[in-house]
C-alpha cells in the first residue's frame, strides 16, 4: 500500500504533488519522492527528488515544492513492501538515463522473473523494489509509442498495481494505469490530476473519473483520453465527488477500522498470492532449505495481543499440518522466563508494527541463545524485520485503527502458508491434500468478502446487545483461538468486560458468572468438536445466558439452542479462523459504534506498544 | 483425615457409634467400621464389622447397630490415605487374634520402618494401611499393662494421630490418645464418649474435654482418667459446649471454605513432612529410579480449574528447579488436540477428586500413547489414582467447599517436592540450595498460619470492595499464576467478573477496560519482576483503577502507588505462591460473605466435575 499523485497543468507541479501526498500519508510514510519534467526548458530532463522518512523531509528539501520547477510531475509516498525503507528504494523509479519515471502502488508478483529476463538483456538494477522492473520494462518495450509500451507491460506483469508514468520524450503528458489497486483521475481548469485516493486532489477539483482495471489514461494539461489494452479509445464519464476531505481519507468508511475490515479480502490475497507459484508454495524469504525445514525440532511462537492469538491458532495449525510441536508464549512472559528451548527450535515472532517492545526483546533473547528467528511482520524495515534471521512480510498495508483486523488476518494467512510449506517438505501432508489446501487458500478472500456482504445482520445484533455488561466467548480447539480474538476486539473498543474461555473449562468455576442477561458467543466451526461445544452452550443457556452461535453453513442444528446464529462459508477446518473472526470483528465494531465510542482510538490504547 | 468415635456405658454401643459416625461423614466416606467388646458375655471377644462405601452400608449390615451387642466400642469413617478404599483397609485394625483393636485418624510417617521391624519379629500384615502397625505395635509392647503399651507406642511413632483403642483383656475400658489430630472426650450419665469432633457426641452430652497432644485418656462407663506420657495422672477440666450441632460440623467456622482455608497449614505440613527423611526428599510412591528421573525429556502437565493453575505454577517451578521443559494444557483441550509429545515425556495429571472427567480422559489418552503418567491426587483409590502409573497423594483430607483452597495448596506442595527431588537427582540444584529449599519448605505451614492470623485486615478490605463490578488480577511470572487462582476464587463465589492477566499483556487491549471504580489486584512477590509489575500498576492507577498490592514484607515502595497493600512473609521465590494465594482466598471468601452468597455451594457449580 502506497500513495500516488500526479499533476499536469498551469501551476508548479511539485507544490501540488507535495500537498497531495500529505493527504495520502495514511497509506504509507517510510519515504516519499517526486519526478517533475520541466517542459518549458530547452533541455527536457526528468528531475527526481526523494527522501527517507515522513513527507516532512521532502518538504524541507524542496521548500514545499517551490524549489522544483516544472508543470508536469508524479509523486509517491511509500509503504515498504519489497526492499527496506531507504532513498534507493523510494519512488519514483527510473529507467536507464532517467528517460522514464514510474510511481507504483501494489505488488508485481512476477518481478523476479522479469528482472532476470531484463538482466540478461543488459539492464542494471539499483533498488530492491519490484517497481524498478516496470521502469526498465517500459524502456525495453518503448519504440517511440508510449501507449504501446504501456500495453505491452500490462501484458507482461502479474499482480496488483496503480502506476503513474512520465516519458522524457513525451513532455507535458502523464500516463496512468491500474489493476486491483485504486487510481482516479481528476480534471480542473488549472490542470489535471491523478491520485490513489480522492482527498489528495479535493483541494483542486471534485470532478473525478475512476479508472477501471487495465484501462490507460493519457493526461495532458488541456485534455484526458482513455484507452483499453488494445489501444482503442474509451469514453468515460466524470463524476462530482460530494465528500468532504476528512471522510474521503477513510474512502467513505465511517472509521478506519471498518475500512480495514473491508480491506481483508485484498490483504489476505496480497499475502497469499505471491507465495503460490505453479500450484506450489514458495517462500523464498524464509531462507530455509528443505534440509533446514526438516531439521526443525520444535517451534516457539512469541507475540503480544492479537498477534499472540494468531500464535494460539498456529499451534493447532502447524501441529496438524507439519507435525512439529509448537510452544506459544506471551512475549512479556517469555523474555523474563528464561525458557528452556530444545536444540533446533525455530522461534517465530509475530508483530504487525515490528516494533513491539516485548516481542523485540524476545527476539533478541532467542538470538542471543543461538536460535534462528523468523519474523512475521507487516512493516518493512522495522526493528523486528531487521533483526530477525528471516522475515515473512504480511502485505496488509498500513493499519491505522488501533484495533487490528487486517493485520491479524494476514498473519493467519502467513501461518497457513508456513504450515503447508513445512508439511509438504516434511512429508506430513499428502499431495492430494496439499493441492486441496492450496486451492482452498486461494478462495479465502472471496469467502471473507461473502461474510462482509452480509454485515447488516451483525449490525442489527450489535445494536440489540450494545448494552450488555458481560460477554463470554467460548470455543474448543481452534474455536478457542477465535474466541480469544473475538473477546479482545470487543473489549478494546466497546469497554465491555468480555472474556474468552476454553468451553470445557467453563464449568470449573467461571460458569458461576452466567446468569440472565449475559451474552455467550459460542464458536462451533470445528466438526469434530461441534457436539461438545453445543453441549456447553446448552449448559450456559439453561442458566439464563443469551447464546450467539457462530458456525459454518450446514450446522443448522445449533439453532435448537442458540438465540441467534451467524454462519460462515465452509472451508478447510484449519482455515476456519480466517472466516469466523470476521463476524466477531464486525460485532465488536458495531457495538462500539452503537455505544458512540471512538472506534479507531479506544481509550488508554496505542497502536504499537513500543514500551514494556 | 478420618472420623473417630467411641463409647462405653449403659447403652448399646454400636447404635451410638453409628449415630456418631453419621455426624463425621464430612471427614471421610470411603468406608466405615466398628469394633465392639461385649463384656457382658462369658467369652469376651472384640467383634469387628466393616463396610466399604458410605456409612449406609454399615447401617444396613448391623440394622443401625442394633444387631451388634455390647456396651463398649470404637468406630471409624475413613478418608483413604494409605491403601485404597476397601474392607481390608477399613478401620478398626486389629492385632493378631483380634486382641487389640485400633481406629486412627492421621498419618504415621515412619510406618514403613516400623512395619519392617515388626515383620522381622514375625508379625503379619493384611492391609496396606499405616494404621495396622499401631495395632501390632501395641501387641508387641503389651505385657499386661495397657497404659504402658500405649506410652511405648507413642515413643515409637512419628506423624499425626488420634487413636481409639480397645484391649480384649481389659473389657469395659477404652483408651484415647492424640497428637496433631483432633480428639475430644465427652461424659454423660448414660456413658462416656470420644470423638474427632463435637457433633458426633452432641446428642448425648455437651460436657467435653479436649485431650492435648500426647495425653492418654482411660475411659470407663463410670469414670475417666487422664495420663501423661510418663503415666502420671493429670487433672483436666471439662467444659460445656454451647454450639448447636450444625455449627460444630464446621468446627465453629461459618463455612467449610473458611475452615478449609484454616486447615492449610496442617494440610501442607501433612503433604510435605512424610516426604522429607533425614533432610532429604524421598517420594517412594513415584516409583521412579534416579535413572528414570534423569531420562525425563519433558513434562506435560494436564488439569482443569484450580489444578490447572497449579500446573501454570509448576511450569515456572519445575523449569527453574529441575531444568526440564514443561508444557501445560487444559485437560478439555489436551484430550482432543492430538498433542505431539516428545519421547520420554512424563505426563502429570493433577486432580483433587481424581475423578475429573477431562483429566481422566487425558490420562487415558497419554497412557494409550505409551507415556508414563503420574497423578497428583487427593482422593485415594479414585479413578485417576487407580489408572495412573504412580500417584503422589496430597494429604489435604476431604474438601467440602466447592471452591478449592487446601487441595490447591497441597498440590503446590507436591510440585515443590517433585521439583526439588528431580533437581537434586539431575544435578540442577546445588547441595547448599537444596538444604535451604528443604528448610524453607518446612517453614511454609507456619508462614501460612501467620497470614491467617492477620485475616481481619483482608476482611475489612473485602467489605469495602464487595460491590465492585470488575476486578483484574495482574502479575508477571509466578505472580501471573497466583493471579489466575485469585481471580478464579473471586469469580466462583462472589459472581464478580474478574479476570487474570499477565501484567505486560494488559496494554495490548484489556487496559481499555480500566476506569474509575475498577479494582486491580497486583501481585508483585517476585524480586526480579517487582519493578516491572509496579510500572504496570502505575499505568492502571493513572487510569483510575483502585490498586491492591500483594507483595512480600520488605517491598514497602509498593505503597507509593497502591491504595492498599497486603504483605506475606518472605520465602524462597519459587514457594511464594503458597503464601500469596492465601490473602486472595480470604479476599474472595469475605467478599462472598459480605454479599450474602452461599459460599460453600456457589450457583451452577459442582465439587468435582465428572462430566465433560
Amino acid at each position: 500500500m502506497c500513495g500516488i499523485v500526479g499533476y499536469v497543468g498551469k501551476e508548479n507541479a511539485a507544490s501540488i504533488l507535495i500537498e497531495g501526498l500529505s493527504k495520502l500519508e495514511y497509506r504509507g510514510y517510510d519515504s516519499a519522492g517526486i519526478a517533475v519534467l520541466d517542459n518549458s526548458r530547452d533541455k527536457k530532463e526528468i528531475e527526481i527528488i526523494k527522501a527517507k522518512g515522513r513527507l516532512q523531509a521532502l518538504r524541507e528539501m524542496t521548500d514545499n515544492g517551490k524549489a522544483v520547477k516544472g508543470y508536469c510531475g508524479i509523486g509517491h509516498t511509500r509503504w515498504a513492501t519489497h526492499g527496506e525503507p531507504s532513498v534507493i528504494n523510494a519512488h519514483p523509479h527510473v529507467s536507464k538515463d532517467k528517460k522514464i519515471a514510474v510511481v507504483h502502488n501494489g505488488i508485481i508478483e512476477n518481478y523476479k522473473e522479469i528482472k532476470e529476463y531484463l538482466q540478461k538483456k543488459g539492464y542494471e538494477f539499483v533498488s530492491q523494489t519490484d517497481t524498478e522492473v516496470i521502469a526498465h520494462l517500459l524502456d525495453y518495450y518503448y519504440k517511440g509509442n508510449c501507449l504501446e509500451a504501456i500495453t505491452k507491460v500490462l501484458g507482461r506483469v502479474r499482480g496488483s498495481y496503480a502506476l503513474g508514468i512520465l516519458f522524457q520524450e513525451n513532455p507535458g503528458v502523464m500516463y496512468a494505469v491500474r489493476k486491483d489497486s485504486p487510481l482516479i483521475v481528476g480534471k480542473s481548469p488549472q490542470g489535471n490530476l491523478i491520485a490513489s485516493d480522492v482527498p489528495a486532489i479535493l483541494k483542486y477539483t471534485k470532478t473525478v473519473c475512476y479508472i477501471d482495471d487495465r484501462e490507460i489514461a493519457e493526461i495532458k494539461a488541456d485534455g484526458i483520453r482513455f484507452y483499453d489494452i488494445d489501444q482503442e479509445e474509451l469514453q468515460k464519464e466524470f463524476k462530482t465527488v460530494e465528500w468532504d476531505a476528512k471522510a474521503a481519507e477513510k474512502e467513505g468508511f465511517e472509521h478506519f477500522m471498518l475500512k480495514e475490515i473491508y480491506e481483508q479480502p485484498k490483504a489476505v490475497a496480497d499475502t497469499i498470492s505471491p507465495r503460490i507459484k505453479n500450484g506450489k508454495i514458495v517462500i523464498d524469504e524464509l531462507e530455509m532449505t528443505d534440509e533446514d525445514i526438516k531439521k526443525v525440532s520444535r517451534i516457539q511462537m512469541v507475540a503480544c495481543g492479537s498477534a499472540y492469538h494468531v500464535c494460539v491458532c498456529a499451534k493447532y495449525v502447524l501441529e496438524k499440518l507439519a507435525k512439529i510441536p509448537v510452544d506459544v508464549d506471551l512475549a512479556s512472559e517469555f523474555r523474563y522466563r528464561n525458557p528452556l528451548m530444545a536444540k533446533d527450535t525455530l522461534v517465530i515472532v509475530v508483530s504487525q508494527s515490528g516494533e513491539t517492545a516485548d516481542s523485540l526483546a524476545a527476539l533478541r533473547e532467542s538470538k542471543k541463545k543461538g536460535y534462528k528467528v523468523l519474523g512475521i511482520v507487516n512493516v518493512v524495515g522495522s526493528s523486528i524485520a531487521r533483526e530477525a534471521d528471516s522475515v515473512f512480510y504480511t502485505w496488509a498495508g498500513p493499519e491505522i485503527s488501533v484495533a487490528t483486523t487486517k493485520a491479524y488476518s494476514t498473519q493467519l494467512a502467513a501461518v497457513y502458508l508456513i504450515g503447508l510449506l513445512f508439511g509438504k517438505v516434511r512429508g506430513t501432508i499428502k499431495d492430494k491434500e496439499y493441492r486441496e489446501y492450496i486451492h482452498e487458500l486461494g478462495r479465502l478472500p472471496e469467502k471473507i468478502q461473502k461474510i462482509l456482504d452480509e454485515k447488516e445482520r451483525i449490525q442489527w445484533l450489535a445494536n440489540k446487545y450494545s448494552h450488555t455488561k458481560d460477554v463470554f466467548f467460548i470455543g474448543r480447539g481452534l474455536d478457542y483461538a477465535i474466541s480469544l480474538e473475538g473477546s479482545l476486539k470487543l473489549k478494546e473498543i466497546s469497554y465491555i468486560h468480555s472474556e474468552a474461555y476454553a468451553a470445557g473449562e467453563l464449568k470449573h468455576g467461571t460458569i458461576s458468572l452466567i446468569e440472565e442477561g449475559v451474552l455467550v458467543v459460542g464458536a462451533a466451526t470445528q466438526p469434530d468438536l461441534f457436539e461438545k461445544e453445543v453441549s456447553n452452550l446448552v449448559e450456559v443457556r439453561s442458566r439464563g445466558a443469551c447464546v450467539l452461535g457462530l458456525t459454518s453453513y450446514g450446522n443448522y442444528s445449533i439453532e435448537d439452542i442458540a438465540d441467534f446464529t451467524v454462519y460462515v462459508p465452509k472451508t478447510q477446518d484449519v482455515f476456519t479462523t480466517s472466516l469466523a473472526v470476521v463476524p466477531l470483528q464486525l460485532l465488536a465494531y458495531y457495538i462500539s459504534v452503537a455505544k458512540g465510542l471512538d472506534v479507531d482510538k479506544p481509550r488508554n490504547l496505542a497502536k504499537s506498544v513500543t514500551v514494556e
